[in-house]
Parts: structure tokens; C-alpha cells; sequence
């Protein structure tokens, strides 16, 4: 057994009894998805991502990373591109809804009083919320009241003095970051290895509609599948984005979830 | 970008593109669980190993490994100690299936043909044949009538002549193998830093009445959650176990998925 | 019969029929929920306005509004107060999904293939979008391929001049004007009746933390249910807003749907 | 706000929460779809007439009008002449179940205890009584064990009284009452300009064998929709219905739902 | 193997196959309950006796009879007495739904294009309307646009010369027939050692608000189960009823199915 | 009434109550299929069996039998032949899951405490054990928590002494004995009217590769449907079978459910 990780799964299970039954121990669930990320990049950086970050909130909290969740709901084409491309491997959101519920519900048997979902895939956000909504729903019928859930995305916590750094010629919003400078850089940071940047598309933002088109029209989406260029992504933007991200998630859920001796002393 | 990736998510969508586009490509899905095993083992056994047999009969066939499922269907206690220990992480029937064909319909949007379920965890199988039936009903009703799902289980490749090996004292049957010897050696000679062996805990075998009870009464499963002992696992006899499985599944996926001369050709 | 209402239910079937049975008539169906509005306005914001929006819509584009979806889904604290709110209605995400899935099934059956998703209420927006695609697989399943959905939310439609009259002290964000000076401005211009701007809760903007809680803490939410204050909405300001937003959909559906001509000459 | 209004929705959240919380005041939800109804009426018939009953009884109560269901279950042949004619838009059975098990849910965290469905379209009958059933076996589960749901179809309380007035050729029973001189008469009275009694077509009354066949043979309905002719209805004959059905719906209420005072004094 | 069975599950699937695999061959499905029937009847009458009325058209027809759904739809008070009688073991709706639907598909898989479903159960109506529905639509998806349901339920042959002679004291309707004369005399002329009528309970006939209740008020329920008194009952009666509903039932099944001769020749 | 019946639905609902009530009674569930059996045997073998099994255990303990599941889930190739026979008629797993718990629910509101599963169809086996799993799940959230449900297959308690009887040549595994000895010679002694004994089909015992394919390959299955030759069964087999299978599960059933006495005791 590797030690000191914060991994529940590389832990035997008396060990990771030890540690959630009295649900002092923050869980943080890592969720990606399976979907295009440019001509530059993989296609689980939605996982990679999400899962550092846990990692990183974990060994500050004391906390525990799940395994994650790898496959997501469907890219839409205004933050992701669209459902179209192929290699992007979604679920349907009933799908996505049970599982989390599930795994909640478990979490919950074993103690865990204290979860946050680290979500690295926009598209996931509203179906996570249902499948919180309806975990403790059936908590509550089979008595448990006391489950907090934190939801969080990683890039909510980028703030303005970061975003000065990181897009100098100004910053055109989450929304076309897809495959873009944030993802990018964390990932030069990283997963250098993963990264071909050569081989990323340079291409002016993509822009699109005040409203959406089912089936989409494949068209609106920039043909490499990123909504902005990453070519002004560095490891050192990596660096930036690591160091916010990482002490504002560390700090929300130390607001959020109660410290050890406060639960013992409870 | 990895050189020679065999897993499918590490690739740009390009490059998984041209792989898969005219289904001569095989995709195998490794299939686990997060479940107890023993005080020895990491809960993610169920995922590492499925995922370490699926890369190599991917590099045998030249086809490509999609993300894990990292969740799984309840632990049983005849066969996986019972659902009740902390630790093991599981979902209800409907989610695994319903996720599952979420993926094979993804899969065979992509061009995919040819796909193989590796399954690490024997509680998954009978959800894993639903999810497919289902799957293959959805594809023809969407005019897709030639794809094919190949679903194994890896020590389903295991001969006698390895159990002669493996287990010179006598074999007793799969069915208790959980956290036993086979998983334990497997685990000694691929991943030796996620295993204690001190930590194991020698027992005789768990011996079942014919018949299943729910509630399980938790004192039919030894308290270790093994239900035979790991004491005789090593390094060595994973490698016979490496050996014989890779092979079988190599020539069983032979069989089965058209090479891609043969696609070409059509 | 109403001469030329646009409401589709208000017709009888022979003259419904007449429109929709060649595809070339858009029908527009506004989606809203039950939701409180703050302690000035009525729980049915959410539908009075979509409808509102689809009715000048339609009669723009010769089109026809279906019934509303009265209930929507559950209100989230950072855009609509929360859903712990005594008023507040809503449907689980999946018989959201599942009832405009229906929906747009039936619209098509009778010949309907350029349909409109008039969202008035921000959390409907993924399941819409789910609803849609499942509504499209099932179509396709049964031989049915040219079906358009154009999905929008109103205000999304309020371009920068417009933000520059209405929020002359600066425009915090969409996504705190719930019961704020849009919404108000609209029901004092629209339906000053069920307005009772005395009534209204001034507040400082509702501050938010970059993640989600749930249970939400309630103390997050103003006690009024607003999360930005309605002081000052006026009818005027309602007008502009009108304006904008009846023209900016009536030029996106134009863009996107055919009109009855070029339908005629397919 | 409107003085004195029944309608929930018309309502701002905390007017609402002091009519609901002790739950002493019935709350009504009219339950209708959109459905043909012939050549001369329009499609949300099954809508308007159980609202204005709705609304009726709630001021008789001092009760609250829930905002309507406005699409329902599947038109059956021999009751509503089938779901093959193009208008007549419904949903499936599991998702009108569905959300209706939501809204009762919702309402009874309110605080309401007193909920009645108001019904128009009689095929919605069944999926009214499971969605009720499996709301109260929730909300037993959450622990609320004191919700009375009643659910009644206006014209139930037809008697025989005013069904001599009504046929004074006979009666031929509600089965094929559909689009006939009951509900016509109840529109050309309370939406005569929604009535276009010219185009009615005069037919025989519907006759079907003691049977029914899947998918319908459409020419066991009569063209027009109807069931059986509304040549006879009159605005006289809607005034009676309103009398007859209104009073017993208010006398019914009455009996079932405990006033203010006696839920005081509990 | 029993000369010149009808019954499908009682073949060999070879002879089975012969049978069914031109479409040509009608196949009866008996749709019962395992319900209340009173003190003096067993609570499987729902399935015997459409079971002997599927029996007997079949034996008319040359068609087959499947095996009969042994638990159905939940009782309603008006028409089942309720379904909070002890021994009452009733399905939710969707679960009739979704097993009646596979049924169907599996059918229509084998061949069978005449399909009928015989209902000996009320309450089941409507889900077996909406599993027709659904297993129509999906089977159309796969292609098979060719499938013909009927659905009976077999009191609704009774003619108005045999209630004369069933009910000579005058007929208060069908609606309280639960456990009474209808169901008492095809019982005693069927299965006599199966009633026990000494140990029936007079008692007037049961008399309802036009309205229902949930939780049911039990009182309402004549505290037997039976909705009308069963005193009346004979094995006399029972062979009138069992020649009225068998000749209905047969000449419906006549006029709906193909012969086999016709099928051929097309 | 007949005489000391053990079947549950024979009985009067207040017999069937005086014997539930107090949880002492155990109730047994046979659970079967229509599925083909070779060419010597009917299609519902599977619920055939069982059901005996299931009244001879019940005669043993004082307990009820349940009316059978008639129809099962999917026949696998590898155990059951295929789905692909004419005559085998399967349900979706989510059906068989979702009808089981609701009659283990209902069973438990009659006050039964102690349930049996009898299974005679071995592709049943993992959805009983989600069913009973769901269903006890919501029994808990109902506050009920002390019902316990015994699931079995009744050839599991064949034991080496009748193996040795049964198959002198060597016996090849329960896997492939789909229609061979065991089942033959059960029927044989049961009811050996269904048997066609000359119209057997010999043919060496069926041999699978380690694997799974979808869909199936028709020719790895025997083309009679049998898995093993039927040749050798007889009816003294069956007696051996029906001795020491009665024998085992009532002593399993004798262990797991509390005598009358002991109930009354606590």
C-alpha cells in the first residue's frame, strides 16, 4: 500500500473504514468525461484535471479522492463543442443522475458525512445537482439528515488577478475556453506528455448565437473542436491556474466541512 | 500525446478517429468495481486488473482500451463477501446498465464494430449482458445491425494445467477466489507497492450453505472479507496468471473481431 | 374561435392541422415553472413571460404557441433563491426530460419539424436540451430525420445597448436577476395587475461563492427570494426589454426556420 | 397582485405560504390535456373546464387553484376517438405519473394536506391514481402520513335530475360524451367565443364493439372527432351543468377536507 | 405432450414454431390479479377465469394461449374494494407496463402478428393500454409495422338479454360486480371446489361518492370485499355467462384476425 | 376451498390474513420462464418445477405458495441455449427487477416477515437478488426492517451421493444441463404426459469457449436447444432429484425462517 495516499481505492478497506466512519474525513469525487479536446490535446483531460485537483484539496483537508467518474454528459456545442465529434463518449443524464445517486447513497453507508463532487466537465453541473437532490432524498427516507454535499467546477475559482495574468489581451469567458489556454496550460503543467501543442489549431474564438440547434450545426463549432485557441497556453499559466484553484477550493471546503476534533467534540 | 497509446482516452479525437472510423479497430472497456479486498489488497483490484489484461490483448490486436467503468454491481456474498462492507461502492442494477448502453451506442456512433467488455468483477456480469442486449435492440432500431460485443471475464481463461500450478494443494472454485490467490498474485506481480501481504489474514476457506439470504448474515463471510486465503499468492504465480489469460484472450478476440485486411476488403 | 389567435390549443384540430401537416409553420412552446418571485410578484413569472415572448414571436413568424409546461425544474440558490421555498414547484429532472420528450414526439407525428423551446426559467436549460435529444434519437429510431429544435431562453436576447438603459449603474450578471429589474420590468409593462412594486424587498446583490451546497444554506439566499433588488424596474424599462428581446428571436428563428415558400418547393 | 384571486401562481410566495402552511386550505389541481374535440371546438377544452371547476370549488372552500396540467394521457378510441388524429398531443403514461408524483410531493412540503385533483380528460383517470399512489408512499417514506388526496371528474357529479333536462331524447352515456352537448354546452356558456357551434358536425352517435384494437381503426371514429353530436348544446344546458357540478363538487369537498377551525383546534 | 393443447407453454418450442411463425396463428394472453374476492373466493378468480375464456376462444380459433400474468394492477375501492386488503398483492403501473411490452416484442420476435390480450381484472385496463402502446411503437422502430392487439375484458360481452336472465331483480352495473354474481357463478360452474358459498356475506350493494379517496377510507368497502352480495350466484348462471362472453369473444376474434387461409394468400 | 392447499391464491383473503399476519407463515415465490426446452419438452419446465419444489417445502414448513413468475429473464447461450429460440419469451431485467419488488412489498404490508424465492430458471438469478435488494431498500424506508428473503435454485442442493446416482458416465457441470437429465427426469416423474421422451434430441454435451458473444452465434447451441443429451433421464432419477432437493431445501428453510412458536414468543 503506497503511503500517505489519499486515494480511497488504494486503501484496504479497514484503513478507509478507519478513516470516514465517523464521516469527519472529507470524500471528494473526481468527475470527468470521455469528449474532444482539440487536435492538441486527450480526451480524458475532463478526468485528469478534476482528479489533481481533488487530489491537491485532499492532502490539505486530510480528505479521500474516489475514484472518478469517466464518463459525462453530452458535450454541448457552446461549451464543449457539441455531442458530434467523434471519440466524445457520453451518458445520457438519467444515467449520470443514478450513478452519482449511488454512489452517494454508498458514501453515506460507510460513514461519510462530508462529500464534494470536483466536477471537470461543464455539462455535468445540472445533472449533479439532480443526482444530489435525489441521494439525499433517499437518505433522508432511510434517516440519515446529516450529508453535506459540496459541487464545485475547478475554474470557478480562477479570480480576476489570475485571469489578468492568464489572458493579457483580454478574457472572453468560460464559456469558449473548451480545449483552450485554461485547459491547456494546466495540462503543459502536468501531462506535458499528453500535450502536443504543435499540433494545435490556431483559430479566432468561436462565436455563436444567443440560442442553441438540435441536431447542432456542425459548422458553428471551430473544425478542430476547441472554442478558443490554446496557443498562449504555458506551463506557467499551468502554474498560476494550479496555485488559485488549489488554495480557493482548499479554503471553501475548509468554510464548509467540519474539522475532525469539531465532529469529535460534537 | 503518449507514443503508441493503446488507450483510447489518451489520444486526440483525430487520431482515435482514424482508428475507429471503419470498425476494423477493437475497443475493449475494462469493467470493475470499488469493492473490499481483504486487508491486504486496494479496494480498485476490480478496475487494475481488467484494465492491465485489456492493454495487453489491445497491443496483441492493435486495438485501443476505453476508459474503465470504475464502479460496479453489488458485491454478492458467495462471491464478493456481501455488499456490506465499508468500502465496497456499488450500483444499483439499472445504473450499470443503463450507463453501459450508453457507451456501446456511443462506441458504434464513433464506427466501432468490434467491442470487448473485460470484466474484473463476476457481480457485474449479468448487468453487463443487459446492458448490451439493450444496447444492440437501441443500435438496430437506429438501422446499426453489425456490431458485435465480445464479454469476458479474465480467470474464465485460466486451464487446468495453470490451476495444476497455481493451486497444488487442490482448487476449490472461482467462486471463492475473491481476495484469494489468483487476484492476490496478479496484484503481487503488477502493482506489489498496493499489496501488504503481512496484512493478510490466513483462513480456511469460506464454506456457503446452497442457497443465498438477504439481509446476508455477515458472519457466513470470513471477517478479513476474503473468502480464501491469499497466504499462497506470489509474484510468480501471477506471472503464470499473465501468461495464460493474456494468451486466451488474445486468441479468443482473434476469433471473434475481423482483422482489419479483412474489413478492408469488404 | 378566436380570429387569428396563435395559440394552438386554441384552434379546433381541422385548422391545427391545416397549419402544422407540412412542416412549415414553426410552433413554439413556451416552458416555465412555480416558482417564488419574490415577495412582489406572482409564482408564474416563468410561464407569463415565455408565453408572452412565443405568442410575438409567432405572430411575427406565422407560427403557433403550444400549451406551456407549467412546472419546471427545481430552482437552484444561485440563480433562482433555491428550491426550499414554500411556492416553489418543481418536477424531478427526468419527468421533466421525459413529458417534453412526449411532446415533441406528438408535434412531429403531426407533421410539425421546425419546433421552439421558449425557456423562461434558467434551470430548465439541460433537461430541455435532454429532452430533446432523446425526443430526436426516438424520432430518428422512427424514420423521422428533419426535425428542428431551436432552444432559447429570452433574456439572452438583451444586447449590450439595451444593458446599458436598463442597468445605468452597471450590470451585475444574469445570473442574480431573479425577481430583479428584468423580470419586474417586463410584469409592470405586461401584467402591472399581478405586480405589487410596494411590496418589493430592496436588498444589495445576493453574493454567491464560487461552489453549491446542498442542503443550501438558506441564509445564502436574501430573505425575499430575490437575488438582486427590483427597485428599479419601471414599464419603460419593460418596453425596451420587450423590444429587444421580440426582435432579436423573431431574427433567429427567421435564420433558422423555412419559410412556408421555400418548404412548398422542396 | 389581483384582490381576492384563487390561483396559486397569481400569488406572491409569502400569500401563499400563509394560505398553505397549517394545512388547512385545499389546494386544486385541474388535470386536462390537449385533445381534439371536433370541428368546432378548440384543443384545451379538457383544460379551461376543470380550472373554471377548480376555481369554483376553491372559492366555495376558500380554497387554491395549482396552475393546470396542460397535456395528458393518451386519447382512447371509444373515449376520446383515439390518439391518431393530428392536434390530440399526450404524453406517456409513466411520465403524467411521474409529474404528478412530483407536484403532490411539493405541494404537501408546502405544508398542504388537502389536495384535490380536478380531472377533464377521462383518460387520465389511472395514471392520476398511481401518480397519487406512489406520492403518498414517498411522502410516508419522509415521514408525512397525513395527506388526503381526492379526485374527482366533473361530470361525475352529473345527476339525474339534469341529465333528464340535458337529453331529453335520452341519454346514451358519458363514454361518448366526447366533444358532445356536455362539454360544448359548458364552453358555449363560459368560452362562447371559442365555440364555432357552425362547423359542429352532426353525426350518429359513436357505436363500438365491446373491444379494443391496437393500433385503432380510425374509421370507428367518426370523422369529425366527436363522439356524438353537439347539435343539441346550448349555453341554457351549460348553466345547468355549472349548477350541478359545482355544488357537488363543493359538497363533496366539504366532506372530505377538515375547515380552518377544526384544523386550529387540533 | 398433451394432444391438441392450446396451450403455448405447454408445447415443445418446435411445434410451437410451426405454429406461429407465419403470423397467422391468433395467441391469447389471460391478464389477471392476485386479489381479494371475498370470503367465499379464492384471489386468483382474475386469472382462472380469463384464462378458460382464453382457452375456449382459442379452442374456437386455432389459436394459442400464453401464460396468464398471475399479478396485476392495484385494486381501486370502486371497483376492487381497495388495495389495502390483506392477500391483495398488486404491481406498480410501470411494472405491468414494462413487462406486458417485453411480452409483446417477444411475440411479435417469434412471429405472431395476432396478438389478444383477455383481461380478467379491471384495474388493469389502462396499462395494458399504455404496454401495447409502447411495445406498438418499439416494435415499429425494428420494423414491424404488422402487429394487430386486440384487448377484451370478457364481461363486456355480456349482452343485454343474459342480464335479464343474470339479474332479474334488475342490474346495478358492472362497476360493483367485484366478488358478486358475475364472478361467483363462472366460479361455481368452473371451479365449485374452489368457492365456498356458505361462507359468502349478504350484504347490500356497495354505493360510492362520485368521487375517490387516498388513502381510501376503508369503511366505504363492505368489510367481505365484495362490492355486491354473491348470494344469487348459480352454476346456471355461470353457463349463460360462460356462452354469452365465449360466442362474443370468439366473433370478435373472427372479425379481427386473419384466417390462416387469407394469410396465406397474401 | 380445497381442502389444506398450500397455494396462497386459493385460499379467501381472511384465511390467507389468519396465516400471514404475524410474520410466522414463510411464503414461496417460484419463479420461472417460458423458455424452449429441446424438442422433448414443454416451455414451462422452468415454472413448472419450482412451483412443485415450492409446494413440497411449503408442506414440509406450514407455508404458502405464491402465484409463479410465468415469464423470466433473457435465456443466455452459455446456460439456457439463447434468446434467439422460437417460444422463449423473456423480460428486460429492469421489468422482472421492478415486478418482483413490488410483490415482495406487498407480501410484506400482508405482514409476511419470511419469503422464499424458489427459482427454477437460472438467467433469473441476478435480477431476484437486485429485486429483493430494492425491495428491501424501500421496506426500510417504510420502517419495516425485519423481513428476510431466502433465495434458492433447487438444483443447488444436489449433493455427490445423487450426482453419483444421476450421472454414472461423469457428470459435466449444472452449466450445460439446459434440458438434459436434470430437468427430464423431474418431468418425467412429475408430469410425464408433457414429456415427448422419443422426440429427444442425442448430441454430444454442448462445449463453449471462455467467452460471451452478442449477438449470439445460433450454431454454438445444439440445434435441439438442449445443452446436454436428455437420453439418460428417467423417472427414478427424478425421484432421487425430488428426494434430495425437497430434502435440502427444507432443511435450509427450517434454519433460516423462525418457527411459529418463536414468533409468538417475541
Amino acid at each position: 500500500m503506497p503511503k500517505d495516499t489519499v486515494f480511497a481505492a488504494e486503501l484496504p478497506w479497514p484503513e478507509y473504514q478507519s478513516r470516514v466512519k465517523d464521516g469527519s474525513t472529507p470524500i471528494l469525487i473526481p468527475f470527468g468525461s470521455m469528449e474532444q479536446h482539440g487536435h492538441h490535446m486527450p480526451m480524458h483531460v475532463d478526468v485528469l484535471l478534476p482528479t489533481e485537483f481533488a487530489r491537491r484539496a485532499a492532502e490539505a483537508l486530510g480528505g479521500l479522492v474516489a475514484p472518478p467518474f469517466t464518463y459525462g454528459y453530452k458535450s454541448q456545442q457552446k461549451s464543449g463543442g457539441g455531442n458530434f465529434f467523434p471519440g466524445t463518449t457520453s451518458l445520457d443524464g438519467m444515467s449520470l443522475v443514478s450513478a452519482l445517486k449511488d454512489v452517494i447513497r454508498e458514501f453515506a453507508r460507510h460513514g461519510n458525512r462530508q462529500i464534494c463532487i470536483v466536477n471537470g466537465h461543464f455539462e455535468n453541473s445540472w445533472f449533479i445537482a439532480e443526482g444530489i437532490d435525489l441521494a439525499l432524498r433517499e437518505l433522508n427516507w432511510g434517516g440519515i439528515h446529516d450529508v453535506k454535499v459540496v459541487v464545485l467546477s475547478y475554474w470557478d475559482f480562477v479570480d480576476q488577478a489570475a485571469i489578468d495574468k492568464l489572458y493579457p489581451e483580454g478574457f472572453l469567458g468560460w464559456d469558449i475556453e473548451h480545449g483552450g489556454v485554461l485547459e491547456t496550460s494546466l495540462m503543459l503543467r502536468l501531462y506535458p506528455d499528453l500535450v502536443s501543442l504543435e499540433k494545435a489549431v490556431d483559430h479566432p474564438p468561436a462565436s455563436f448565437p444567443p440560442y442553441d440547434v438540435y441536431p447542432p450545426h456542425p459548422d458553428w463549432t471551430p473544425a478542430s473542436g476547441t472554442l478558443s485557441s490554446p496557443r498562449n497556453a504555458t506551463a506557467e499559466k499551468g502554474d498560476i491556474l494550479l496555485d488559485v484553484c488549489t488554495r480557493g477550493i482548499s479554503a471553501a471546503l475548509h468554510t464548509e466541512f467540519r474539522p475532525k476534533d469539531s465532529v469529535a467534540a460534537e
